[in-house]
């Protein structure tokens, strides 16, 4: 459960509260659909309640502070709240607050969700939506996977469904392809036997989390950062560590944590942070490497799930930097994932960790008990894109990143001039703050009801999404904006942000 | 780690011991390559330090207790402890016994290893692989992979490639198939929003243990069950209690398990249960309803991953008794679970799981922190294969499942008649007991140098296979021998299997 903290017991059973912020989050996008507003957050609430993200006997936030966090009027929740109760899914005790009523919950659960995914899960019904880093398939990549034959002849397509099928470690022809391709494009030292294939760059973190970090040990991780990894973390029980990084990680900050905490695992996203799209300057890369070199029973993994998104129109292999492991390929305590869900497509679900060959061979045992391997025959369709078309591909989707970031880039500064972000070095986000003392979860909330999902800032945030202890969030005044849709409608999304009334701006 | 127990501390630091069968179990193959033994037998023990699985400091079982647990002279294990000292991997000091040695292992690591998959994992060249229950490519199956247009026109096929990918609930197409597939073949009611799409039945398991089940919980499964289960619950720190089932299970001592411990997840296979392939009854399907009725705190899986391989000859949807959740539709804590991998393909890595929708939301959500959703594409495929061919593709397995088993069994029959197993009614596997007061871990070793791998018993049982805390490990009288060979194939390893030295049988 986040963002709860424990209150008085109450018939010898602690009484959980959760804050307005933290509900805030976990309710996400409960506007996006049909029917009035009370209505909405009532049914929200119920199946928040019903999934068992919202405990047995919960303290729901006052009325009047759950409204600020929503930015909808304190009439609003006080209907939503007397629907519940009328439902018998809340109740209130002589004038107290409202909490959810006991049986309504199941048994099992001491169940964390992060609000981000919380929110991407549910359908609805947004007109544009900046919150999803998601890119449309490459039409190669389309054409591959409709019809393997393209990229693959019939004696490859026979020796594939002619074995088990069971491959912990990845298809062997895709462990030497993504070896391959570190080394000869991505400057990155890797033999196939360094090489796991996962489930996505989600898998990669979530497997290296499982096998490498124990229940409350210290993990160390940029603030903000993807929260795919904050969910990863959260679920894992790992102490999560921020290190601020809104403006660029400072690596004596970074080194000063990680000597005082000895964590088992830093995260880092050196080449194209996610949010900030920012690339890693070489000397802080050295000086990681170094720190990585007298730390050597903490793990750096360096997630490069966007380093083939650069902005600049140089060749993408052009890095300006190297990956961590590059300058340390043969120290095992540097890990590299990666994934090819932002350069070909998500759907394909196929990411890669290059490790030590000791740590792969936990990481293959860990993934056999999760899923015994993922599916074999789209990875040898992989394998062959990443020998053939690859370079055209990375080509075609430098510049439809481009259209897209001027795009919305352009829209911001003529509508909304007082916004101001980093500049991007690439990546598929922009970290946008509000002017003044926003809070940009109201400000979502609010973007949500005009029909643009975007995320608040909190949600990426160590200390905010209610991965720490403490949980009760603050507020951040930051929104993440995705440049993953079309141009005119990332403009269109922007006219609609710039016609929010600038209370809730 | 385990199969080991504490011993006296050292220097203030624990000292761990393993013991022979414990280690006999995590050395899997190692005979399975070229080489003289005790070179085999080092570089085994070296690959599992790097790999974490051997704790620093941990204590060897004495040479001779080794070598009776691996069915080799003392003499090998000898030359490969002294191998180990002169490599630095290992040491003893003034005669005590040999333990590894602290530095050589990975700090990150309290690694919980299952010997089945450990074992599976390694590259063996064995003769005849009668370990592994995993299929062939059904005809139908390998045709669709390799040309999707057999089964998808090209609107089908664009609309997958047209959405983002990203679907941690699964493919809507999919999950409406299996629906429809559970409702109209396997009698068991479904909606598509009782549906998640999994990655194979091993992720069904564990997605169902990281959502349901704290670590310290209590979750009961039969003794012997399927190895996967035994690892994911491992791994995930649950208290497994084993109830018999070697001859069946007995309702009453599963009730009153159930009833003492109140155990969060109870994991059962009733149709053509793994190892012994035995149908559970109608009455006892009822009873156990019964006692889920009467248990709304414990969640009872259905494991149904193998129902589609009857071994009689009649149609397979015709079952002799009901899915568990079609005795209670709407029971929440009735759970089913599923997979293509044995009538289709392993390589398809497709499973599901159904279950109550609040259920399904927080199992989407681990789903999404585990990988974010399978590969999207194959999703398709899967649906078309299950709304088109798929009876005769139950039809073709079948005919491909009788004519193993029959092989098996009937060189068993003549070859070592002193050998008994229950008569399965259907799946894969073969459930043999050896004559006397054998240790079916000794032989699967002497079976491994004739070319030939089994698996030992202790390996499926919750008592044997390190599960339990005590985790010393027990022997077992039995072996699983998988029928997933081509017949020929089969007799000649039972050839093989009657060949070797009555001491090892």
């Amino acid at each position: 459960m986040i963002g709860t903290k424990m209150a008085e017991p109450i018939h010898g059973i602690p009484v959980q509260k959760i804050g307005a912020a933290a509900l805030a989050d976990l309710l996400g996008r409960w506007p996006a659909a049909e029917g009035p507003l009370y209505r909405l957050l009532a049914a929200r609430i119920s199946r928040l309640t019903d999934a068992g993200e919202l405990a047995a006997g919960l303290r729901l936030p006052a009325e009047r502070d759950l409204a600020a966090a929503l930015s909808v009027s304190r009439n609003t929740v006080a209907a939503a709240y007397q629907l519940l109760r009328d439902e018998g899914m809340a109740e209130s005790r002589q004038g107290a607050a409202t909490r959810i009523v006991p049986h309504r919950t199941t048994p099992a659960a001491v169940h964390r969700a992060n609000g981000f995914f919380a929110g991407l899960l549910e359908a609805s019904a947004v007109d544009v939506d900046l919150s999803l880093a998601a890119v449309d398939c490459a039409p190669q990549v389309a054409a591959a996977v409709a019809d393997p034959a393209i990229v693959l002849d019939p004696a490859e397509r026979a020796a594939v469904t002619r074995t088990s099928g069971y491959f912990p470690h990845g298809l062997p022809v895709l462990r030497a392809a993504i070896a391959g391709h570190l080394t000869d494009r991505l400057r990155l030292p890797a033999g196939a036997v360094q090489i796991i294939v996962t489930t996505g760059g989600q898998q990669a973190i979530d497997l290296l989390i499982r096998s490498e970090v124990l229940p409350g040990q210290p993990v160390v991780v940029e603030d903000p950062t993807y929260p795919g990894a904050l969910d990863a973390l959260q679920r894992a029980g790992a102490r999560v560590i921020g290190v601020p990084a809104a403006e660029g990680l400072d690596p004596d900050r970074l080194e000063h944590v990680v000597r005082t905490h000895r964590p088992a695992l830093v995260y880092l996203i050196p080449t194209y942070h996610n949010p900030t799209g920012r690339l890693m300057p070489a000397g802080h890369r050295e000086r990681i490497a170094r720190l990585a070199a007298a730390s050597p029973d903490t793990l750096f993994v360096d997630d490069m799930t966007l380093a083939e998104l650069p902005l600049g129109d140089g060749p993408a292999w052009a890095f300006r930097a190297l990956p961590l492991a590059a300058l340390g390929p043969d120290q095992p305590n540097l890990v590299s994932i990666g994934s090819l869900s932002k350069l070909y497509w998500g759907g394909l679900r196929t990411g890669w960790i290059r490790a030590s060959e000791g740590i792969i061979a936990r990481l293959a045992a860990a993934k056999a008990a999760a899923d015994q391997g993922s599916a074999a025959f789209q990875q040898a369709i992989i394998a062959a894109l990443l020998r053939g078309p690859h370079d055209e591909i990375v080509k075609w989707r430098g510049e439809w990143l481009r259209s897209r970031y001027t795009a919305l880039a352009g829209a911001l500064r003529a509508s909304l001039p007082d916004w101001t972000w980093p500049e991007p070095d690439g990546g598929l986000t922009l970290w946008a703050r509000l002017p003044g003392e926003a809070d940009s979860g109201a400000f979502a909330q609010a973007a949500l009801r005009h029909g643009v999902a975007v995320v608040p800032g909190r949600l990426l945030s160590v200390y905010s999404a209610g991965v720490d202890s403490a949980g009760t969030g603050t507020t951040s005044e930051y929104v993440r904006l995705a440049y993953a849709q079309p141009p005119d409608l990332l403009r269109a999304a922007v006219r609609t942000l710039a016609a929010i009334p600038a209370r809730s701006r």
